[in-house]
């Protein structure tokens, strides 16, 4: 399909074509379609815009991850077909680790996903081989690398809400980039992203990056986050939203 | 995948597999399994459940139908992947003709979802031949059988708001089913189903086999609705369930 840029769907056209190509290249699993359309669907209700709310997640998280010693990026088929640049920008930035860990496994999607992620210029993907388990977790999902293992925080975009959990429970900060603020994943995280990850990625690398040179009290600082609170007012401007529609 | 009947997730994972082998067996375009995505997200939304505002707009539906003198039923991969027992069901007690008629258009697509209709026990099927237009479409979807053509009233669930409006521009009523009550199509059909496919189609069935024996003038008063008055009810009640969360 040829969307012209002038159309004013088109960038969610875009992002709806690089799922498609990824499920037509193996990386996206047929749910991870589904769950694009999912997150379609509540980035619409946030207006396809980077909440304020959100804004004050990202720059959260940054200062979490630029105070952390063992960051890594958690990777699977839909982040790899969305941002698979963005990943490696922010692994540069954040110092963080990248590891393949995919809900819906396969030896050959873990290898599509790597190599797209080498071909976007990573210099080390993990998640090939596993040797770790985390535990509390039924799914494939609780083998992990050595990355994820020994993670003190760990970034899992357009996660599910078990792993996120057991992730917690193993004593390790999360971060979560959901669209749907209700989820489990966004109230079990410690710092949840309510953004499209196409907008919140490359706004968290430019946070890493300006905050580079900040002493550690000033990232503790800034880290400091109510999770929680964050994800009420995140609710209540979309509630807003909600009004302005029918007032139209 | 095989799901517990006890799970609390059963019943939109049993939709997600039909979705899902619909797609599997040619019935459903890839776009569909996305579209499916976005429904999930609606319908998490409203609660899964069918709200007193969806049922208002099922009975004047019925009663709209009832009082047509050509209702056609407009059926597209995903309404048939989900509901083609249903679709038939509802083409009986509202002598609606059915008629496939799909955006993501091929000959083959339109012989597999004909294919699946018949099997679910449908007399006829109309749209694999196209002998007329629907004025103001783009798409190959202006082309129609002559059910659509001649039809005065069209129920068109899963509609792209192109369609919906085209439709309308042509004098028909048209009554829709979509789970997202701020969509184009469902400010622009003459009624909107706010609800799951799954759900809504054997109530519209369950209320025409219940008004069969209506006078015409007992119709006409229910049929009588405002559309937007009850989408802005619908997203009252959205909200409503959006503050439970907050307060959760």
């Amino acid at each position: 399909m040829t969307v012209p840029r002038s159309h004013p769907r088109y960038e969610s056209l875009r992002i709806r074509e690089m799922v498609s190509a990824g499920f037509l290249s193996g990386a996206v699993a047929l749910e991870g379609v589904m769950a694009h359309g999912r997150g379609e669907a509540f980035d619409y209700i946030l207006g396809e815009e980077t909440l304020l709310t959100a804004k004050a997640a990202i720059r959260a998280a940054a200062a979490t991850l630029l105070l952390s010693s063992h960051p890594v990026i958690s990777v699977n088929g839909n982040v790899a077909a969305l941002c698979s640049k963005e990943v490696v920008n922010l692994s540069l930035t954040s110092n963080s680790k990248i590891e393949v860990n995919l809900f819906y496994d396969s030896i050959q999607r873990r290898r599509i996903i790597i190599g797209m992620l080498y071909r976007a210029g990573a210099k080390e993907v993990l998640g090939l081989e596993r040797h770790s388990m985390i535990k509390g977790l039924e799914s494939a999902r609780r083998m992990v690398s050595h990355g994820i293992a020994q993670a003190d925080t760990v970034v899992v975009p357009l996660e599910d809400g078990d792993r996120t959990q057991a992730l917690i429970n193993a004593g390790k900060k999360v971060i979560t980039i959901d669209l749907n603020p209700l989820s489990r994943t966004a109230r079990t995280a410690s710092i949840t992203i309510v953004d499209n990850i196409t907008r919140a990625l490359p706004i968290l690398s430019d946070y890493c990056k300006e905050m580079k040179g900040y002493h550690t009290e000033q990232l503790a600082e800034i880290a400091e986050f109510d999770n929680m609170a964050n994800l009420k007012e995140c609710v209540r401007l979309i509630k807003e939203r909600l009004d302005e529609y029918i007032d139209a």
